[in-house]
Formats: structure tokens, C-alpha cells, sequence
């Protein structure tokens, strides 16, 4: 069986590794980036490049897009150039993080054009992305998760969690699980340091218990050592918690927890002006407070 | 180098399988509790029953206290037949649950009859007790610490975390972190629920990433498989809530996530009468408001 060509729109800081990742696992891969020169690099590694999304779409059999966030994808996928180019039996698969609304309305969008799709965001970040080793939450029809499955695994670890948009969704619930974590580890270092306790030795202690996680271990060591250079931005996990509140009020659910992280990061990010400092620096939030 | 004898106080759940780990080491144990008879199947693994707690201190090297809570502590540290019996050189360790204040009292009462203390609680359950892997929190004198660490390896992993109270205090901010992350897991399963994914897929898919934990795992599955019999309850998740929001009001912390988290626990168990439910029931409370 021969392997789909695969057409890679966005090749930004996540894309970049992984048209290499599927190159390597030996695919066609036919790249598309808004500015161009920066796609260039990937030819040394076997990528075409091509000059139109348009062009980077045709003939393909899965067409992958990594842009910055819905509204880039939206303009590209109702642009002319790939309009004309779709083709029925194409599979589109959403794998930048957008609000489950926008997914749907994609999903929506290509069905008039008989072009299935997945929302397939994911968690890793960039080492994840060089590594193929991304948590990928797919939301879909199941049928056409099966044949998009064995592209994704180029990539990392692919989940089916239901039909459309709840790819998006679950990454919503990874997002607000981060935030609502890196809140609870910031009261454990400020109650420890407070009381007189080494927060290093206490994280170490609890490594593999109950409380422990990646957030306590990292974020916890980046709070008390006062190293806040962002690896995920304080202004990111406020448009995911914005996010996360848009979606709960569209299901009318009510989400504490993820309501006062909203407030906090906001005050944090528009307030006190640290928007560029790295999440965990909701800390200094909660020592403005103390 | 002989071993030194351990008098071991409290020989409950947590308790007995501590003392057969140290008979498994090679330590001549002392045992001593309340309820003679549970204590009686220990004999059949090499425990010395005494019929008095100053018995079972008599000629230890170390004393370990394992009980209820640190009244119950209090009350057999300070009894006659123990005050009697203690000598200069013994080492008394604190290993149940108590507030760092009762901790820094009892070193303070010990400190007159020359028997320093280490306050270490540990975190691991009955599971851990018996594989001798606990999380072992320790607070107290350094040079204690040393001395009495051989003995604690044979009951899991030991870590100093500073003075006197503060192994107590690591604990609280273990209970705090598990609370809080009972709280944010809550959030995500019903946000998940409610927009039509699956959420025993979406923990498989974040396992590994950075929302992951056990509380994610275990806790969620209980959550939305409504499997709420208690391995935690949430009564005693109430209790240490309140030990946290105390510790944080003599420190004069703020801090807003645990006080929400202890209200919230506190109308579980007092208003909806689900003290005896595990504390992954928050979810109950978080249901009932939506």
C-alpha cells in the first residue's frame, strides 16, 4: 500500500520537526507557510515547497494544518487556492489548538466540499514535536480517525475522544488542569517557604505520591527559584482559560476553580504587566496578595 | 554496629505493616497499643508485645509513634509510664499525621528529659506501609536526622525538610496540592462530560503530559465511573483542609484556592452528608451546583 502524500500548511516552531518526523517515516510531504522563506530549510530535507497553499494541497491525501490559530486556518481553507484544489476522498485534520467552535465550523465547512476532518491538537510541545512523541486528542468520525491513525503515529500518540470539536475540548481540560495545578503548587511553595520548610527538599519528598505531577516538580522549582522565563507564556494560558470560561457558559456550566484562574492570570497578564513571564508566575500573583 | 530496638506505638492500619518491615530488617520491635489484642498477630513475626507503652520504651534506641492523631500521642508521651522510662539518648519519632504545632510541642516537652524528636508523616497509605516505599516527610535536627535514617529506609524513602514542625507542614502542602487537584480533575471530567467527550479517553490521551497525575487517573475514573466508595475519605480531606487554612491563618497567608477548596469540602461532608465518600466525591458538590 503506498504511503498518502501529505500536504503541511504552517511550519512554524511546531510544524518544522514535524514535516521532518514524516518525512522520515518516509512520506511525500508537500509544505505550505505563509512566508516562505522560513518552509525553505525543510527541502534539505526532502519537502517540496510550494508557493500557494493551493498547491501544497493538490493531489494530497491528508492535508495537515499548524497555523498560528483558527481565524489563519479558516482564511486559508476558504481562500481560492484551496477551494479549487479539494477534492473529494481528502482528509483535512486540524492540529493547531482553536476553539471547538471554530473546529466544528471547519468540519462543517469541508463536508459541503465531501472532505472529512479531524481536530487533532496537541500537548508535548516542541520537544514532543522533534521527539514524535505528541499526546494527540483527536475529535472526529471515528471511521476516518482509523485511516488518518497511522499519519498521526508519525507524529506521537493519537486518542480518539469523540466527534468533532472534542479534540479542542480535551485539550481545553488539559489546559485548565495545568492552570488550576500550577495555582495549587504556588500555596504549597508559599506555605513551605513561609513556615520554614525547603521547598526543594518537600518536592523531592513527594516525588511518585499523591501530589506529585510535572507541574510540582518544574513550575514548583521555577516559582522558588525565581526563574520565570517563559516556556509556556502567562499570556497563553490566559487566552486558554478565556477559553475554557466561553466554553463552559456556551454548555452553562459552572467551573470555579477554572473562573478564579481566569481572574488571576488576568490580573497577572493586565495588571501587574507579566504577560511575557513564563505561567508559573501566577506565584508572584499570589505574593502580591500575601 | 547493632541495631538499635525500636519501641513502636500504634500497630493500626498504617502501623503494623511498619513494624513487620522492621522486623524484616533485623530490628528487635517493642511493640505497644491501645487495643492489646490487635496488636497480638505481630508476636507470630518476631514483635516483643508489652502490656504498657513505658514497656515498650524501656531499652529503645528509637521510639516511634505511629496513632490516631497527636492527642493520642500526647497523652502516652506524657503518661507516667513513659515519662518514667524515657532516657537520655533515646530518639523519639513522630510518624502519624498531627499539626506542626503539636510537633514543635512535643520536641519542646521531650527536649526537657534530653529525647530529641523528629516529626516524620508519611504519604503512601496502607500500600506503601506495607511495601515499605512511603514518601517519609521529616522535620527536626539534622544530625538526628542521620542517626535515625537507617531505621526510617526500612520503611520507605526519608527526606529532611528543615526544623522542627516542618516535616508536618510538608504533609499539609501534599493534602492541600491532592485537594486542589481533586478540585481542577473535577472541572475537566464535567467540562468533558457535558461537551460530548469521552473522558476516560481524554485521560488516556493526556497520560504523560503535563495535566497528568495520579489524581487525573485515579481520581477522574472514580469521578465519572461514579465509584465513590472511600479509599480517601473525604472527611479526613476535610480535616486536613482545615489544619492548612489554620497553619495558613497563624502565618497570615492567604491563600484562596485552599480556602475554596475547604469550604467546598466542608459542604460535601456537613451539608450533603457525604463525609464517608471518598474524596474524589468533590465532584458531587461541583454536580450539584450545575
Amino acid at each position: 500500500m503506498t504511503q498518502p502524500i501529505i500536504a503541511f500548511l504552517g511550519t512554524g516552531l511546531m510544524g518544522a520537526p514535524m514535516v521532518r518526523n514524516l518525512l522520515t517515516a518516509g512520506h511525500q510531504v508537500q509544505v505550505w507557510n505563509r512566508t516562505a522563506t522560513k518552509a525553505q530549510p525543510l527541502a534539505a530535507h526532502g519537502a517540496i515547497i510550494q508557493p500557494t497553499a493551493g498547491q501544497a494541497v493538490e493531489g494530497a491525501g491528508i492535508i495537515i494544518s499548524m497555523m498560528a490559530d483558527g481565524g489563519a486556518t479558516s482564511q486559508v481553507m476558504c481562500g481560492d487556492t484551496v477551494i479549487s484544489t479539494l477534492r473529494k476522498g481528502q482528509i483535512w485534520i486540524e492540529m493547531a489548538s482553536v476553539k471547538p467552535d471554530e473546529a466544528r465550523a471547519q468540519a462543517a465547512f469541508l463536508k459541503q466540499h465531501q472532505v472529512p476532518h479531524l481536530d487533532a491538537p496537541v500537548s508535548g510541545g516542541t520537544a514532543g514535536a522533534e521527539s514524535a512523541t505528541l499526546a494527540i486528542m483527536v475529535g472526529g468520525d471515528s471511521a476516518i480517525f482509523d485511516k488518518a491513525a497511522p499519519v498521526l503515529r508519525c507524529l506521537g500518540t493519537p486518542t480518539r475522544v469523540g466527534p468533532s470539536g472534542t479534540g479542542q475540548l480535551a485539550k481545553l481540560a488539559n489546559q485548565g488542569i495545568v492552570g488550576i495545578t500550577i495555582g495549587a503548587v504556588a500555596e504549597a511553595m508559599l506555605l513551605l517557604q513561609k513556615g520554614g520548610a525547603d521547598p526543594a527538599a518537600v518536592r523531592l519528598a513527594l516525588k511518585g505520591g499523591f501530589a506529585d505531577s510535572t507541574i510540582l516538580q518544574l513550575h514548583g522549582a521555577r516559582m522558588t527559584d525565581n526563574d520565570l522565563t517563559a516556556r509556556g507564556r502567562a499570556a497563553t494560558q490566559l487566552k486558554d482559560m478565556n477559553n475554557i470560561m466561553e466554553e463552559a457558559e456556551k454548555l452553562s456550566l459552572t467551573l470555579p476553580m477554572s473562573a478564579e484562574i481566569q481572574t488571576r492570570f488576568a490580573v497577572l497578564c493586565n495588571e501587574m504587566g507579566d504577560a511575557d513571564l513564563d505561567h508559573a508566575a501566577l506565584y508572584l500573583e499570589l505574593l502580591k496578595r500575601n
